[in-house]
């Protein structure tokens, strides 16, 4: 089985941290591509930014899903996961959903622990659009600017296990969920500190898509996932232009 | 890998449906331990019968979970599904969460097909009560008296192919579930037949199985899905008595 | 009219003070018979416990409802009760859906004073179950083991008294219940300490019985609260078995 | 015990409908006072209507409910409800909200059938304020314009059955609710005809008065339904005056 | 373009504030009509005097509005308005639905800031039946009495401007709402000492009238804001017996 | 006052209905700037359509928006809505959701007239974003393959009308949006044939996008609408690099 996992973001360190993670959460024969976006922005705090990581990350599977048995959008939340899906023959899964769905299958309400005040207004729009807004404990987060994205976990480890014990204590999570990118692999160096399950985006996704892939599903033929019909279109590159147009017109 | 699936009812024809189908969707090296309810009723339609076939997932499970690595609730609705997830050191799954985890990563919104009339509403119940109600199109069922449990796919086959088309015709479904073990592989038998996904519940359960498992995530010391405070019990057998009162008194 | 009081739990002392409680709630005429499960836990504060409540539950209505006008299922969280009203031929109220209708009607917000930090959860889950989430205040919980179920009362009063004035004052509780079966009589004696409605639920479930009896309406024979279809089953108890089964296997 | 039912319509022919079913829904010493709009319309539609209809009960109350125990507000929708349960020192119930909260403890889903297809949209809109909206199976209405708002159940009884039969078969309805106090003793006469529970909004509201006000609870003295602050006011008649001014400055 | 501005109080102080506000948002060539009530309380704070308020409210739409082109209701809770708009055949806006459709422009959740505790259950049930529930961070209040209406922002500005920040800060809100008549011009005073986009009730209400009535749609013939079918009618005043009955049967 | 009307699909014929519409729907003085995307498809049916027209429209927001006062997103669905308005220090108004605020203050519930069946999955799920699930009535779409979609009025007028006049008799809408720019135009043709207000996007947007230029309130620089925190960015091209990374990598 061969995964091809997405960073839409332009961190190259951030892509390290997910492919040591992902490494750890392979069964025997399972191999990976990693892909970091070509443009973009360090790391998704905001709308604006999830757009443009959004459009990054459907541009490399158009041109990279080829030979891979599903796809893995690494970023919380899931920027163009619902876009990839429409358009991608494989299964798609993103770093949110798949960590929600696993909190579904640990307990009752989850809390989500986040790097920066400003992504939770995304983060809970992400949860919300997915239907599980009633099962979301709380969101905490760090309060201070990143010194540097590839380093938060060495930087405010600390501080992120507080905010995991508060979750617990005080806002009745049943399980955490260790939010973002740049936090793979926290989980489980703190596991033993944390009084519930503690879940690792990247993690659940690779499980999640192996477990997708395992199914062997075919893509759809009707429905709202089915490719969308053909139509014109202009300036998208040849790859994408022939998913998204179908009679490319632009080559 | 070791895994424990339960069925709740009294039904050994259901049980080997369930095995077979479980059989298909194992990773090597997975094996499988089957238990049939030693008291209950035929197939689970009302919350009556939940109630009764919950309990007997529960006697099960605490008499022999012993040297499993997860187990699996194996009837739609997940009779006794959150005790069981409360009270055992190891993951446990349902069918119904599985599959609607399941339909969540390979679509919007999804519809269940089920065995009789009766059981609608409580599969609703069951389905509002995991917070997954506004996704759910429509639940679409057979209208007969089903003459044997264990034949329902040989006697109504056709029916539930023509019931699943309209779910994606008529519903907006982008995902189907064919719900209930007595349909265990019948999705991998008509899939070629529908034009999106449809899951079966024992699949989707015995392969979250395993992706629980292999996330080797240790039970909560704190929460809501911790072991319940010790107090005094009686007349639960000695298996039970151990998990609930701790301190068992009938023995 | 004559009234089956259930104590799905194995304490005795709860039963007296159910006992105690519901006889100041009855009109005129009105008898009382009270059972106490045979067999599970001191009381119920978590899913499983309300899994073994709920068959015990089912078992004593199924081997004592003759000759009843109404039964009330006496622990909060109303275990088995949806079960109970599938099978039984007259009405079935709960202690908490019967505080919870009685709250609606004095106010737009409540609060649950409960008896434990773990019971909330469980709660919490009961209530959304039925539909009246959004109208929950909060729920305050005492936050020290209890020393013996049947003298919380005593024990934690003040305390209790103190939860119930921060939910007026803080979360906006127009209306307080005071849960659990170990709570009965409580409400009234201290409502003049309290500045808003303070319900009981063995009062409130004891009243709605009485009112659903005096209505005198037939169960229904359609619909997902008519008896079940007839199917085979074993292990039951004669008595269940007349009722789930119709045709008994096992006598 | 002594209840006041207001009808907020001017049509004193409901008024007796009322009256009748009322009567035989009492217990043995609970007497009666009816008191009709003497302003306003026919019966109520309508958004307008029920403002207008609000108003009157509000007055009416303001002026009879000296020497009551409970008030009945008998018009579907409960106008003025939420506003006498303020103002009032005694317990104030609706046919809908009464109706609703035993509709819940009847089964899981309810339809209503009412008298007109533009009622639905106020009915729809009462039962969603009221946070029942996800309990409501359908709502079916007569499509024909009413000869005589009190002759409806002659005129149009054999549809209003057709209607309730439809919901249950088509629309999935455990209980139903025969809406509108121009239907007050309609559920009684034609309870044989129909499958599952039927209930009747005044038979409903009779009966949660008299257990309400058996029940004894004070009026609050805090939240949001204690007495409103005192503040000035102008042109609202003396009783009013009294309760919404406190220091009335119009006498 | 004209508008008729109704103030549902006595205070014409308010009436006042709500003018000089309300001309300060006009479009060049839009003349104002200011209304006050002739009966009622001083200021709405809960559900009893919505409904005075309301009705009186009706009343002057009823008398009044020849000769206008939109409605404003302007007091928070917009009392009569969904009544007013299904008899009226202009345009009518409420000052808390403007507020709330412009604060869905704006941002993604907001805060509304309120002048009494007692207020907050009934906007937080207005908000709720418009069903923006979702979107409302906090409502936060001034919690002393009231020395006068009028001249709350006087003599409360810089608490209210306290309040403001607190939500922004504590509650995650990216637009506040300064809500009440007594506010009315406050938010263009204290703009520049908050951090987020500030509404004013009537700004928005008066702006959002002019929209509407540029839109030039026509009044609906069909649907639940038709006006309602004609019946007998008493006691309502000529005008509002025009609307209601259409065959007014008291002049 | 200067609007920028960005349609970020490629097609010039619809940008041209766009024109046409917005003309007759602006103020005396307003200017209009109209700019099509220059890549992506000719029209919005899907999600990953979608995600191309938002980052088209980003593009173009960031490189025309100066010396303008408001944008409008002239797509229904609102690609990008909320990542523009997230970055520009002007209102960003979209079709989708000044329709939806406008229908929400001219009725109860509305329903969507759509040109394609494929459609309506992506604007369900807007349309449960933005909050408004519960007020939507229905959504009816075309089944035909479009011929040209700069003449769907043309060829699908009374199709169209046809679907509007079933939503209001069968669906109980209170009002219709006719959604998609490339209906622009056609509700106000067609406006004497239907018998509720039928609603044009761009005429809403455009008169919304007025509406709030008109109240100059300043962006806000907190909350999760203020400008993202700076952060390291490449390949965006300079306009939007200066208003997402601040401080430009790529120039």
């Amino acid at each position: 089985m061969k995964l091809l996992i997405i960073n839409p973001n332009i961190s190259r360190d951030v892509t390290h941290l997910i492919e040591s993670e992902a490494t750890r959460s392979i069964y025997p024969g399972t191999e990976l591509t990693l892909a970091t976006a070509p443009f973009g922005v360090a790391y998704i705090e905001t709308r604006a930014e999830a757009l443009i990581g959004g459009y990054a990350a459907l541009q490399i599977a158009a041109e990279q899903h080829a030979h891979h048995d599903a796809i893995v959008v690494a970023a919380f939340g899931d920027p163009g996961l619902a876009a990839l899906r429409e358009v991608m023959p494989i299964p798609v899964v993103g770093m949110t959903e798949a960590a929600l769905v696993s909190a579904c299958q640990h307990g009752g309400r989850f809390s989500v622990i986040a790097i920066s005040q400003r992504i939770q207004a995304w983060y809970r729009e992400c949860i919300t659009a997915y239907g599980f807004a009633e099962r979301l404990a709380s969101i905490r987060a760090l309060d201070e600017p990143l010194a540097h994205i590839g380093r938060v976990q060495e930087d405010q480890g600390e501080r992120l296990v507080a905010l995991a014990n508060q979750a617990v204590e005080q806002d009745g999570a049943d399980v955490l969920i260790l939010a973002g990118a740049p936090l793979a692999g926290l989980a489980r160096t703190v596991a033993t500190r944390l009084p519930v399950p503690a879940l690792d985006g990247v993690t659940c996704a690779v499980t999640q898509a192996q477990a997708m892939a395992s199914m062997e599903i075919a893509a759809p033929v009707a429905g709202s996932f089915a490719l969308p019909p053909e139509k014109p279109c202009s300036g998208l590159g040849p790859a994408l232009a022939r998913l998204v147009g179908r009679q490319p017109t632009d080559t």
